[in-house]
């Protein structure tokens, strides 16, 4: 067989050569624009001749600061398709994580919207080694700012080649994409991504069982491009031909459901909490939906409360998936077999909860705490990955040894695989709650409280208990109507029947909010901090 | 990223994990019988040890002549997933090729059917160097056989071990398929598939816009699995945990239509005459075909007004595609874009009887007869293809150097390709006519006159011409129903409206039959041969 790389520059080159008609819709600062993907294709090329007038070489490590938006996804592709590394960076995280996270990587060249211009000016002078600003607006003039070189987005576009070309020769290996990921102390972690892994990635993600991302989709990324390449939708998108629909810097759950309906979105993916927002949204207003094929939920375990609302009160299928910013992040999607449609309702949604089997193309292996193979359904063991999408390093960083090992990433989530192969996280190895020598799923109780009527969100952490080591203790949001109205004991009574006794929590917080990650993620670390102290004085 | 390798192992292992109760339906010379993929895998874990005990080693080829049933599905993983390759052989070739291939790829064992054994034992004293046969038979005794050693097929599965691991440690370009593929003068040209090719190739046929092969498909090859593995559908379906449905030996259209009724078959593939066949037997009879969801068509090309019947008549979408022996095959793929559905009956049908575009992962080139690059849909130039599932040369041959260039297959097909990046297939550069320096596609005439309500089949040949160097002439096979009452001038006649004058052919022959290949295809040689006397006379 020839030994034709698989990178990137195929995909934008095929949307330009065989969908030049097809759209990307961008929702920016000043409104909602369309574009062609010839368009793109040569924006695209601008962009590139641009970067490389700038000094940007393969290898060099590119950062971008932005919002989901065309610009965002001009540079998605003009970056590794000039052979250096698109190096997207979480505008959430704090300027420390920020300025560390720049100089780790050395990005040479930062793209970033106007409205992250003032983060970026507070780290200005850590981050001292960067060789310019290349600010993206939709107005012609530049913020006032005391970043320095600073380019418009758009000159640099009007000044570029329209038919500059990609990169030729380039292993199929090189870096083409890199992400940093929270840790649980310390500073971000970084992976890197090659051409090989985002294409494979990508072929993945366009399988018919799996998200069969298609030409006649019309696809909305919700999850924030920042975010471990928007799960790899704006890759697989371009290169099959689907209109693409990016919403911009801070939509509403009204706005989403706009774009749903006015655009005909008909497969979007985001975290538990963007689609918890939507459901309150769409059961308190009208909208035609039924464009929908599919919303993807990842990130972190969605209710099954709530994949039963979407798809049974408004006939949107949901598809829930796993993966991490280490694996791309594809790893498994909750995509049901065809036997599976004899099983009855309440089978189907037990397994819809489920994170799903594993995508063809990636391993798993289930070790228990002796480091046995786990396999049987009800024990629960450590997850373990392997594939072609797979990191095998953090980036220039010793905590490599802890998660990758002998092959294997070590993902530090406690799941069960039942006898169709459909996994399902039980919790976090940190998150476990230890009490009495027995394993308590913190996940299972937010599940079971999150079906409650009166309960938007519900985390629950382990607080430390002197007989039995760890106790659970819930910690939850009421929804706005039933605020001040339901009681500890209501609650308690409710989760009763569902679990043994020992599962149930020793006590029941009514919190304002559950504090979260930049991508919307509990941070249970945070929520046990803030309440160590109610528990250490009983 | 991890450089886990892309090798075949990961397919078979998958469906037997995760698809253990999905079935394979296999009819042989005995019936039709059904087993799981638990049972399948089983088996071609224990055929793997019994070749292994046999002396198969890594490397080595392993010939198989045989039909498409269980037995071959098993050799199809056993062997590739020991390391070794697996090499089928169309025993429709005369038995001097068969000799030649034999020897030429030096195959260690080969794995035979019973209705083979006299075919082989009329080459055995050429091919002295095969150290062992194996009998593919439903019955427990062997044939009576001059062959030796032999052995009987399921006394090794008998014998060997249920749980022999398959092959860990190999490079994903080691080879792991070969495939001869008959050459217009000469011996056959030998084609050797990696692990990669295969890995990606079957990720292709699993796009949602390409194939789309997935858990809830019931797939029947009718494609031989003796021909550029069954165009890689038995690799994709185990995969993906498709059931698969394996015609066997000496299908009729009748017993074809009885397995898409009986097995509710929702995607098949197969040569256009298979597809007449099948056509004319829906047309006579009646049977529910509505589970079909595509009947793909490849291997010439398929009359758009057969395309029109199985759409229109039947309501069986029908997807046209091409690819080659040295193309693992599919390169290109009739499926319509989302604006396509904007187009009147008659355009989707010129669109559909186009080979279709090229799918993702796949490189085009087409250059006119001066080497230029010819894209505007209406200039004719030869076909040039890349990609990672594109062979680099013949195995161990002197044809590669006329083949391979640059970095390219050249295909010898005259395509058009028009501004959708549909390519259609004007012609062979062998097969195109050269009528007073003009060029005029044997295959457009072919397809007009398939149209027509009397003409079964249709080839469209050149013969010498003393003026204009060549000129058309049509040989057709008429339905029975309409023998001896069409005449020549009431076809030249019918061709009229539809081309220019020089197109239409100088005579009309009324055939029993079009010679063909043994997968089917017009052996045009073998036509102009035959008919090259009658005008030589003139």
């Amino acid at each position: 067989m020839m030994n034709t790389p698989l990178i990137m520059t195929q995909m934008i080159e095929r949307a330009e050569k065989y969908y030049p008609k097809k759209k990307v819709i961008s929702r920016t600062e000043g409104g909602i624009r369309q574009f062609t993907y010839r368009e793109i294709a040569e924006r695209t090329r601008r962009l590139a001749s641009s970067l490389e007038k700038l000094g940007m070489k393969k290898g060099d490590r590119i950062g971008t600061l932005a919002w989901n938006h065309h610009r965002h996804l001009e540079a998605y592709f003009a970056i590794p398709c000039s052979g250096a590394v698109l190096h997207t960076i979480n505008m959430r995280l704090s300027p420390q994580h920020v300025s560390y996270i720049v100089n780790h990587s050395e990005d040479k060249l930062l793209l970033i919207d106007a409205d992250v211009v003032p983060l970026i000016e507070s780290i200005h002078k850590e981050i001292g080694h960067v060789e310019g600003y290349i600010i993206m607006t939709d107005s012609e003039e530049l913020p006032e700012t005391t970043l320095s070189p600073v380019y418009h987005y758009e000159k640099l576009i009007a000044e570029g080649n329209p038919s500059h070309p990609f990169i030729q020769d380039l292993d199929e290996n090189a870096p083409a994409g890199m992400c940093y990921t929270s840790a649980t102390t310390g500073n971000p972690k970084g992976v890197v991504y090659s051409h090989r892994g985002i294409v494979l990635h990508s072929l993945a993600l366009g399988l018919a069982d799996n998200m069969g991302v298609k030409e006649r989709d019309i696809a909305m990324p919700v999850v924030p491009m920042f975010h471990v390449n928007a799960w790899g939708f704006p890759f697989a998108a371009v290169w099959f031909g689907s209109d693409l629909v990016l919403p911009g810097p801070y939509f509403t759950p009204k706005i989403l459901a706009e774009l749903i309906q006015s655009e005909k979105i008909t497969i979007t993916a985001g975290v538990p909490t963007i689609w918890l927002g939507l459901l309150k949204e769409l059961d308190e207003n009208e909208y035609d939906t039924s464009s929908l094929r599919a919303v993807i939920c990842g990130g972190s375990a969605a209710p099954k409360s709530m994949i039963k609302a979407y798809e049974q009160k408004h006939n949107i299928p949901f598809i829930h998936a796993y993966g991490m910013t280490e694996t791309s992040p594809i790893v498994f999607a909750s995509t049901m077999k065809s036997y599976h449609d004899d099983l009855d309702e309440e089978e189907k949604y037990e397994l819809k909860a489920k994170q799903g089997m594993t995508v063809p193309g990636i391993e798993i292996k289930v070790v228990g705490r002796e480091g046995e193979v786990v396999n049987d359904g009800k024990e629960m063991g450590e997850l373990l990955i392997r594939g072609p999408w797979i990191a095998d390093e953090y980036y220039r960083d010793d905590r490599t040894e802890g998660a990758f090992k002998d092959g294997w990433l070590y993902t530090g989530d406690v799941v069960t695989v039942d006898e169709d192969g459909f996994v399902k996280i039980v919790d976090r190895t940190k998150d476990l709650i230890k009490s009495g020598g027995e394993w308590i799923s913190s996940v299972d109780l937010e599940n079971a409280l999150m079906a409650h009527e009166a309960i938007f969100e519900a985390a629950v952490v382990a607080i430390p208990h002197e007989r039995w080591q760890e106790r659970p203790v819930a910690c939850v949001v009421l929804k706005d109507l039933y605020k001040g109205k339901v009681s500890k004991e209501e609650i308690i009574e409710f989760l009763q029947p569902q679990f043994a006794k020992w599962w149930l929590p020793d006590d029941v917080l009514f919190l304002d909010e559950i504090p979260k990650t930049g991508v919307g993620k509990f941070l249970k670390m945070a929520l046990r901090e803030q309440i160590k102290d109610k528990y250490a004085k009983q």
